[in-house]
């Protein structure tokens, strides 16, 4: 189980054959796996800085959170994604607050935030691969802005029913409003009414807890 | 000249000392200067990578740009600041497009991004270097996403023109609706509403192509 770990480990960090003995021993000896449950807080603001985390299974989703409690979905890892941001106070160009939640049960490899920074400031290749991994954040970043500022309401709301049908192959969407509403970025209120105009125009039905999608063809259209 | 030139490029670049003389011969070789006139573009879309910035003086702005036409403005850079994403075609996981504008006359020393790519190849700090820049640029730009997205629109304005005057030392700021629209991510009918009511209030007096802060306390106390 704890050779399982460490393997899994190494084939998640590209640079672990550049490390020196030593590094490889304090990484391992921070170690760890933890479980989320569906909703669970995994990592809120650049103070408490959890650690790397390395998805084993199940997903997490990363979001940006206002004084007034407004939510805007930033990003979401699946298996095999690596979160650097979770550790965010490793970089100190990083600053800005992150909240981080699992959206279903989830099992992660933690890597100890003060270990990982002792290790990155000896070992280039080790902060080379943190900086690269925000990188590629920094892009879904964009392209979550784009979607947000510059789509249409109902594009994006189409786009996001046809995503999720397609992810899971059934055609039922079990979330409320509200849950919509903080992935496409928008109020429950918006949400409800192009839903409701979509149910009108026979695309969707809408039902208590879920939305079942009815046209895909037609939802498609909007895009 | 040739010599102040690439005292400055080394003043900018700190892994200047880790590269190899050959390294730092490709670089030296492939550096030059160009200037920009007021509102001229200096970079746009990913496709032609015009190469890394580092800017000796003026102003840049980059933003994105929609289908439509509409403009977000996510960062500003002055003088002494490195500008990475102007070649982002040399860090692959940077998928988005972003368009470079001069805001004033801007003296730039522009290094040829295929000679950049290849010390980055060889040279981890030479790549660490660009990948932690464009990491600075990831918190300003959600910054800016912040501003957007969660503060309602009067203070993101109040807070504008009070830092064009804290600027510029002047309290008349000339700049049409439309260019103060393009800076804040709104469109220009909202500006224009929202300085009207400014100036109902006193706090601002809007005359042909500019706006003048009359009341710097009253803009104070909306943000």
């Amino acid at each position: 189980m704890q050779t399982d770990k460490l393997a899994f480990v190494k084939s998640m960090l590209p640079f672990w054959n550049k490390l020196t003995g030593e590094e490889a021993a304090l990484l391992t000896k921070h170690l760890k796996t933890a479980t989320f449950a569906s909703g669970e807080n995994v990592h809120s603001s650049i103070d408490d800085c959890v650690g790397i985390l390395l998805v084993k299974s199940g997903e997490l989703r990363a979001y940006i959170l206002s004084d007034e409690g407004k939510e805007v979905t930033l990003f979401r890892l699946g298996g095999d994604a690596v979160c650097v941001l979770s550790a965010s106070c490793l970089i100190s160009s990083i600053t800005f607050d992150l909240f981080i939640d699992a959206v279903r049960p989830t099992e992660v490899c933690l890597i100890d935030t003060r270990a990982f920074s002792r290790v990155m400031e000896r070992n280039v290749y080790a902060e080379n691969f943190a900086l690269r991994v925000t990188t590629e954040r920094f892009s879904e970043v964009m392209w979550a802005m784009e979607q947000i500022l510059f789509m249409s309401f109902d594009r994006r709301l189409a786009i996001f029913l046809l995503d999720e049908t397609a992810k899971t192959g059934i055609d039922n969407i079990t979330m409320t409003h509200e849950q919509i509403a903080r992935y496409v970025g928008s109020a429950r209120e918006v949400v409800s009414r192009m839903l409701k105009y979509f149910a009108e125009e026979g695309m969707v039905a809408v039902h208590r807890g879920g939305v079942e999608i009815l046209d895909k063809l037609k939802l498609r259209k909007l895009i």
